[in-house]
């Protein structure tokens, strides 16, 4: 198998055909960057994660970390893919120069990080946790703060965690109830227990700096409520040395059904002793710095889900090429060769589809990453804004699509191989199991739909929804040139057209005050959105593929076959069905809203 | 939570509103059965699937199978749970009283099996394979085959299994290479190598009983040169004691996603000494053997997928009414109470699908059942021919509908559990690793598919769907009788016309010998074919429903008014969603069949 982790030929025709990533070099903040740098960097990643991070990716599944006198002990591969991964400067690729990074556009920080995804999901979460808390103090931290904690993430010695879920508090953050009182030094005493934090203890770093929300003495009820706290395991000294250990206690471990290599803890807060933390911002903000993080992280999370769908895609394309198992239907001579599974036409829909999922949200998750880009490199603010408002409308397909269906692709490998697939001694059965962490974290799929139709779409008078809607026609457009995209335009236009109807009825409800009605169906609601986004971005790729193959090179021939072959895969096979649900939000069909408890 | 297994009020109304089982008391066969026998059997088996297997269920996926000294151990709880199984007499439990059976239908036994799947996927596997490997001695075997190997498994003292699959053998079981040389004096010496055979080996019977497909020295090629073969692992004396081990070496252990508690074993026959078979039967006919239990086999795979959705859909309805989260979308009052997550209409939607399918495909697994006592107890000749034909038609959608609907059913509830639901803590997640075995065994999806189009709707001229046709149409009629269900059938008319049609295409295709354009997509005529018939069973419950709720027993409304929910939502949300599908077959189109290698 030549390419395990991701197709580098499809990689570089999205940073170079589809997304223009040579452009960014103009930008000021990347002018010192080239093609040439951007490769290098890609090179650097995908060694590091196939030589360091690939081949414990089992390990991690099958020897979870375990509680050993209150500390998690994890398998010792981790520690070395971490450390080369931080050594090579991966965790602040995107940070100035001058404070020691890379300076690098986030999409190409996104395409870097994506080997380390799919190579092994459960050990790039240690960075990724410490990249997500790192920039939340970098943001919304004191000079002191970024000083004290922030500095030593940087330089690799500490690492970070979100720790948000309460036992009782899961999706509904209002309802936290660990408590933070004022010192009367300009520290607070935390008391409370969180669970599920990921990387909340391990020994890959001196120490771990958790950004723990909190409430007030006088704080107001609800989301308003919430304070984020720098909660050190250590307290750190003036000169930056490890001072005493903080009450924070490793309680237990989760153990998960995948993504097992990567702990996921019960804190206990200021049970023992006094759990000193810091105040981040200012008081009762702490869900709204969160808020401004999250379009970060959930790039992220989708990104992840992506590369755990496009590992088995890569896995079982290469099983179902090498197996051979049966004959053709034509074929029944039982004395010819067996042929090779890709022959059978319903393998090939089950490749033809991971095809269409994965590469359809690859291209959305580095989409979204150049359109972070433009939220902070644009030349004018106006630009910058339009920009993230776009960004914020993006963010719950670009998190919830891939979780739900490329899982669905990993379901689908381990379908292609059979038996095998079903067994721990090939990849397949993991990538589904880690994969289906990703529609519940970092915000479940009800929550995405609600955040889309219950806020983003209507944000700013639909000012984002106006945008993308001008984009997804300009596309439609310039896909006017090719006749032979006519049967794969249209699709995607019908669509187009009667989501546009939807959303003004929708919105209609919401604002005359049928708010339980009219987001009754927001699952719905949020799959036809998301099906209308990546149809749009298969367009786009399909037109990309159309000039790539106008030039005439009959080495990329193939790869842009494929390419028109599974845009026609996704625009008339999967687009056109969302036209039942579409009927079902315009009935305001209330079967699911209706059904009494009492009734199952 | 009151219960686990399966709701007893449920399977009341299957049994006695539904399926008439009362009915069946009239059959000379079942002459000393009485609804109060039936529901004696039913509660004994609760009782035992309870208190015996479902405790240890966790554990058998926790500690799965070990080789140790060439041997499988297993924990120590499966076998008093197995033998409480064979001491209440559910291996016999169809056999007639004089063989030592219950004499009970089919449909009783497997509303009896139905509890012990719910419970307990892995453990239930070693009986069920059992009955599976006697069901073909005795309908095949020789009478001194009967006495020598049959009887000790009737009598618990053996256990059996089914080896079939090679390693580079799995669905194209034509390529086996095992083979069968003729020791001259009557037996057989074996040798090849078989994988993935469940209770290969276990330390819970005297001998073990495998059923092993291979190839005599003269046989032809392909299908029809298969021969079936009885190999113990202890050959049997005269006297029925145990003779000395027979070369069958337990080779190794598959370690599996789910399911672990059933011994997947490799097992190696004559590799080092005479490995001993008797042949079952005529040479060459142990394809057709196969094939002729095939039914019976797959009902129970089915059910079992089935009962693991069922098993799933009331622990994740229980936590829904416990698990306070968050408020309605129009009540934001941050210091009101949580609600319970049932009252979120998203989740009401996960628990009502769930419903919808595995109470669909509950129906339909009993609905197969019954027509399998028609099979063995109609009065005249004819009458159980047809009632066969249109079994085998609906087999491959009693074993493929579940496997898909019901893990999808495993999946919505893992996510309404949320992050704990990705925890072993919870049952949830083991429910859906177990039944993703099930898509695959005994025919995978992608066999199911080309089982029922190319085979089982033209069998006969098309009888068997003639027959189903008429069925259908005689549940609309009745269906008419009651206007509220009017939204009810009227789709289900509309997908059954258009799905005829697209048959009469389809074969069309296959007889004029474009086979393998006409078979591309049987993926989505398995889908639409599994679909119709459950939208059939849904609306023939709701009419049940409608007949229920006249009778105005006020403890029953609640459940029927469930009941017609669960089929308005079967019928409206996911009947429509196959016409999209229909479009494509009618189109024929090649999308994926055109699909090349070179270009993925």
């Amino acid at each position: 198998m030549s390419e395990t982790l991701l197709s580098s030929r499809n990689l570089a025709f999205e940073l170079y055909e589809v997304l223009d990533a040579e452009a960014l070099t103009q930008r000021e903040r990347f002018a010192e960057h080239s093609r040439e740098t951007f490769d290098a960097a890609i090179d650097t990643a995908r060694s590091i994660a196939e030589n360091l991070f690939a081949p414990h990716n089992r390990k991690n599944d099958e020897h979870e970390p375990e509680y050993v006198d209150g500390a998690a002990v994890l398998i010792p591969e981790v520690k070395p893919a971490v450390d080369a991964f931080l050594e090579a400067g991966f965790l602040n690729a995107t940070r100035e120069f001058d404070a020691g990074g890379m300076q690098l556009p986030n999409l190409l920080s996104q395409a870097c990080f994506a080997h380390f995804q799919s190579a092994n999901a459960a050990t790039t979460s240690y960075p990724f946790l410490t990249m997500g808390a790192a920039n939340l103090i970098e943001n919304f931290g004191s000079d002191e703060q970024k000083q004290r904690f922030l500095q030593p993430m940087i330089d690799g010695r500490f690492f970070g965690t979100m720790a948000l879920t309460e036992p009782h508090a899961g999706s509904s953050l209002s309802d936290i109830r660990t408590r933070a009182e004022p010192a009367g030094d300009g520290t607070y005493r935390l008391k409370g227990n969180k669970i599920f934090i990921s990387g909340g203890d391990h020994p890959l770093s001196e120490n771990i700096v958790h950004m723990v929300l909190a409430k007030l003495p006088d704080a107001p009820a609800g989301v308003k409520g919430i304070s984020l706290f720098i909660v050190p395991k250590f307290l750190v000294n003036d000169d930056g040395s490890l001072g005493k250990r903080n009450d924070v206690v490793l309680a237990g471990l989760f153990h998960k059904m995948g993504w097992r290599g990567t702990t996921s803890t019960a804190l206990n807060f200021g049970d023992n002793a006094d759990c000193v933390g810091y105040l981040v911002g200012k008081p009762h903000h702490g869900l709204a710095y969160m808020f401004q993080m999250m379009n970060e992280a959930r790039i992220g999370v989708g990104m992840g889900a992506v590369m755990l769908g496009y590992a088995g895609y890569l896995y079982s394309l290469d099983y179902a090429r090498q197996r051979p198992q049966g004959r053709l239907p034509d074929g029944k001579d039982p004395t010819s060769s067996q042929v090779a599974i890709i022959e059978h036409a319903d393998v090939r829909r089950m490749l033809l589809t991971q095809k269409a999922y994965v590469e359809g949200a690859f291209d959305l998750g580095l989409y979204a990453a150049r359109l972070f880009d433009d939220t902070l490199t644009l030349a004018s603010e106006e630009e910058r804004r339009t920009a993230l408002e776009l960004l914020d409308l993006l963010t719950p397909i670009v998190k919830s699509w891939p979780s739900e269906f490329c899982l669905k692709a990993n379901e689908l490998a381990i379908q292609i191989l059979g038996g095998h697939g079903y067994t721990r001694d090939y990849p397949v059965e993991q990538y589904y199991r880690d994969n289906r962490l990703n529609p519940i974290h970092e915000g479940t799929h009800g929550i995405q739909s609600l955040d889309l139709l219950g806020r983003k779409v209507s944000m700013n008078g639909g000012a984002a929804l106006k945008q993308l809607l001008k984009l997804i026609h300009g596309t439609c457009q310039r896909a006017e040139a090719h006749d032979s995209l006519t049967s794969l335009r249209q699709p995607l236009e019908q669509l187009l057209a009667r989501l546009q109807a939807v959303t003004l009825a929708l919105l209609g409800d919401l604002m005359s005050g049928k708010v339980n009605q009219g987001l009754a169906n927001s699952a719905l609601y949020l799959k036809v959105f998301g099906h209308t986004v990546i149809g749009w971005r298969w367009l786009e790729q399909a037109i990309r593929a159309e000039e790539g193959l106008a030039k005439g090179n009959p080495a990329d021939r193939d790869f842009y076959q494929g390419k028109l072959q599974a845009a026609r895969y996704f625009l008339t096979w999967e687009v056109p069905s969302c036209h039942h649900d579409l009927a079902i939000l315009e009935a305001r069909d209330d079967t699911c809203l209706g059904m009494q408890e009492a009734w199952f």
